[in-house]
This record gives structure tokens, sequence and C-alpha cells, in this order.
């Protein structure tokens, strides 16, 4: 298991455009790849060129994959000008075990 | 919904003290309270001592009656000695509409 916090600064003039394409990107991630279990992508109510991504992969061969797909390919290269700083910051679960269950409750519809 | 990342700054020498009653303080929000959808708690792979709680809740009002439950008065006493900072981060999901797709797919065990 692979988890990470992305933490990237937007062009302010670019963001509507950034995050159309990363709603895409994440959304075509999720749907086509089995090894990648979340991409969730959030953005500071307050500064909303503060994006943060949650990405949870299923290992770390399953990221390099991701690296390598056409959808992910196409958001790196289209919104490269459009950010201004990135940090990717590989984090632990602090309780793997209960993973699935805290995410199977968004799952029932809570 | 209220989304938010907490980020919290350990005292070192607390930090396994600290980690242990977060863990048993997400689990029993998670459990115990319908509205509490998620408490992720993470902590940087490089750098332990800097945590992150990706924190999700129903609505606003989910969140007060969450700050008045046993479990985190516990969490907010015993561990306020152990906290160097924290910053409340209040998030936006880029489309919460992916959401339940998104933690969907930790729930079926990938």
């Amino acid at each position: 298991m692979l988890v990470r916090i992305s933490e990237i600064q937007i062009e302010p003039n670019r963001l509507d455009e950034y995050k159309a394409i990363l709603k895409e990107e994440a959304e075509a991630s999720v749907r086509l790849e089995p090894g990648v279990i979340s991409i969730f992508p959030m953005y500071e109510r307050d500064n909303p060129t503060e994006v943060r991504i949650l990405e949870i992969y299923a290992s770390r061969g399953a990221y390099q994959s991701h690296l390598g797909t056409p959808h992910f390919q196409k958001y790196k290269s289209t919104t490269l000008p459009m950010v201004k700083s990135l940090r990717l910051v590989d984090m632990e679960a602090l309780d793997p075990a209960t993973m699935t269950t805290i995410f199977g409750k968004m799952q029932r519809g809570r």
C-alpha cells in the first residue's frame, strides 16, 4: 500500500482549467486502474489555489503503472504550466487495519 | 458535508503515546457516530511527528456533536500536552459526486 498526500499550488489564473483536468484524471484513474484505490482531490476552502490530493495505491508497482497511463500523461503535460509548486509527501496510515471500515462507511452512503 | 485536513505536529518524545490515543479515538468516532464518515490518520513517512488527519463529517452539526463525545473529550485532554502545533484546514472536495465511488473501492478490498 502506498499512501500519499500531494500538495500542489496552482497559478490563480489557471485554477478552473486545472480543476477540470484533475477531476477527469482522478475519475479515469480510479475507474480504469485496479491498483488505484483512491485519488481524492481537495482544495483549501479559504485558499482555493492550494490543492491537496489523497492518493492510495495498492502497491508501488501500481503507482509506477499509473504514471505510464494515457490519462496521467495527458494530465501531467497539460497541467505542467499551471502548477506553481508541487510536493509529493509519502505517508503511513496510522492504522491500516481499519482503513476499509473507515472508507466503507462512505460507500454505504452516509 | 464537512471535509478537513488537520495538520498536527507532535512532540517527538510523546509520539508513540499520541499515536495510540489517536488510533483509539478515530476508531471509536467512526464506529459510534453515524455523522463521522471518516477519520483517517496518517503521518509523514520521512517525518513521523508530522501527523495529518483526513476528517469527513456528514454536516457541521455532526462535527459539533463529535466535539462533545466522551472519546473526543478524552483524546483532546490527554493529547493537549503532546501537541506542538495544530492547524485545522477546511477543504472542499473537488468532485463530491465521485466520493462514494472512490472510497467504495477501498471497501471492496482492493
